[in-house]
């Protein structure tokens, strides 16, 4: 109920995933405006159920506020679901604040030992490496970037298939002395992790691949994230908008097409997935608020895969031991 | 003589910039050299003087250390013209850790006042906004982004020509509550200050020309501006990539290569000059370790401009209050 087109996109999502995995799914929202949807999309004998959920939390909410004063928004409501094992998994394109407080504070609480649930986001580059945390926790301590590193590397391991996944930090420079004291502090607990941690790196590093786990605080990890797709949107419209700008060029664009939409697919963030929520007691995910009916999908997919890899009770006993 | 293809490009723009902008230009470093550069200029009658220094401060050396090893470094000897007042400006394009620790502990020293001097650097984008810092302090304080907003505003507005600029912090949100602890302490200095202060970007607002400066600790800068470049380069090589992929899209490429040009050139650094450093006694200009002979000629119009408007005094008199 919280996406930026709700609920077409996200019902009609539901319908692809039942239809592909065969998995069950309950839609939570509005009941009436769920099932007007779910009727456009043919669901006959498709497992899916609707939950009724009777508030909303929009994108516009102040995330903790409302999710305090929305005790029966669909996002409460889908959650409880996991907390108390009627659902395995809770997929969302709702506002990302919301989910993170109603997840943290009000159903599935942090697994016990973790300190501070993390973002991870995965990257529509080369390798698909992931960076976490994107944006949970705007100001960290070295154990947090810990964890985040423990928990990135076993999600990345597990449901990605990447065999002792390359833990990195994300830092202003490789050279010893680099980095601000965060970073300073967070190497030598990285040393002694025992994860496959291979140093600093630079953003370059990082989107040339030459890491599957970028660690960061929340915030710069957020900025990160947000000046990437910055960049990469005002490059195309400056690509297109130059190819239109005269004939030849622009039949060279006509021609280039293909190309073209070769490497929107490529850098498309729906192929990659939705953001795992790393760190509670339940599997989590949330996609762009923008999601179309695939990107919802391949959410419910990667869903699908953190909950047959028991990615919940890895991140227990990794922080257990 | 840092530069990773020095002295060639280094003395072929400062030619350049004698013959198009008739200023007097000091070459520092390995005399020999850099006469044998200049020699192939065809200099005659131009006002080029050398000044020869008998150390190099590389790219690879360590900033604090060479910064005291090697006291007769061209950084050295540069930046002392500048303290002496025998040259108004230092332009180089070597180790921008060496020149900073050479002119903030060893030559210029900051203005009186100035807590961190930081380093400012245009981002080739629509309205060529200013990022600050970007890289000069890792870790600060509030009262230093305070300072960086004051001094990047009154650059843009002198330099830039830019009336009363907007000045926003850069952050991974613009509502109420968004920010790291540093950004939310930084806020009510800036509306305090009398600068132009229009609030709280995201990258993506800073990319779209929403603000003229962007404020921000020099890691999360630096940060950014890494991520940006990187992004526009992976971006420019698949593309390319996928162009090769088919012969149509291969004849497509070579009819839209005019567009692709003029991007190149509009989203090239060296288009909008180098990185000044500001909060210093004198006026230094850094570019990028690979620039041309143009960038160099570019960095050097942009000190004299920095001169000329009498950047240093205006920071003077802003931090004097």
């Amino acid at each position: 109920m919280g996406s930026d087109n709700h609920p077409g996109p996200d019902v009609a999502g539901a319908v692809l995933a039942a239809r592909e995995f065969g998995d069950e799914i309950i839609l939570v929202g509005d009941e009436a405006a769920v099932r007007q949807e779910l009727d456009k999309q043919n669901p006959a004998g498709l497992p899916i159920h609707i939950i009724h959920a009777s508030q909303v939390i929009s994108m516009t909410d102040k995330p903790s506020e409302a999710s305090r004063s929305k005790p029966d928004s669909s996002m409460h409501v889908g959650l409880n679901l996991v907390k108390d094992g009627q659902a395995d998994a809770f997929v969302s394109a709702g506002n990302t604040g919301g989910i993170l407080a109603v997840a943290m504070l009000h159903t599935l609480r942090r697994i016990r030992g973790i300190k501070r649930p993390a973002l991870g986001v995965i990257f529509p580059l080369g390798n698909h490496p992931m960076l976490t945390d994107n944006g949970a926790n705007a100001d960290c301590k070295p154990e947090y970037l810990l964890q985040f590193a423990m928990m990135g590397s076993i999600y990345v391991e597990r449901v990605r298939g990447v065999d002792r996944p390359r833990v990195a930090l994300i830092s202003n420079g490789e050279e010893e002395g680099k980095g601000n004291l965060l970073i300073k502090e967070t190497i030598p607990l990285l040393l002694e992790s025992g994860l496959n941690y291979v140093g600093n790196i630079e953003p370059k590093e990082f989107v040339q691949g030459k890491a599957d786990v970028g660690v960061t605080d929340g915030f710069t990890g957020n900025v990160m994230l947000k000046t990437a797709e910055a960049v990469a949107s005002y490059m195309s419209g400056l690509i297109r908008q130059e190819i239109k700008a005269s004939p030849v060029t622009a039949v060279g664009g006509l021609l280039a097409r293909p190309a073209f939409d070769r490497v929107r697919r490529q850098l498309d963030p729906d192929e990659v997935g939705g953001a795992p929520l790393l760190g509670v007691n339940g599997v989590v995910i949330i996609g762009h608020g923008r999601s179309n009916a695939y990107a919802i999908k391949q959410a419910v997919g990667q869903a699908r895969k953190a909950v047959e890899r028991d990615i919940v009770n890895a991140i227990r006993a990794g922080v257990a031991g």
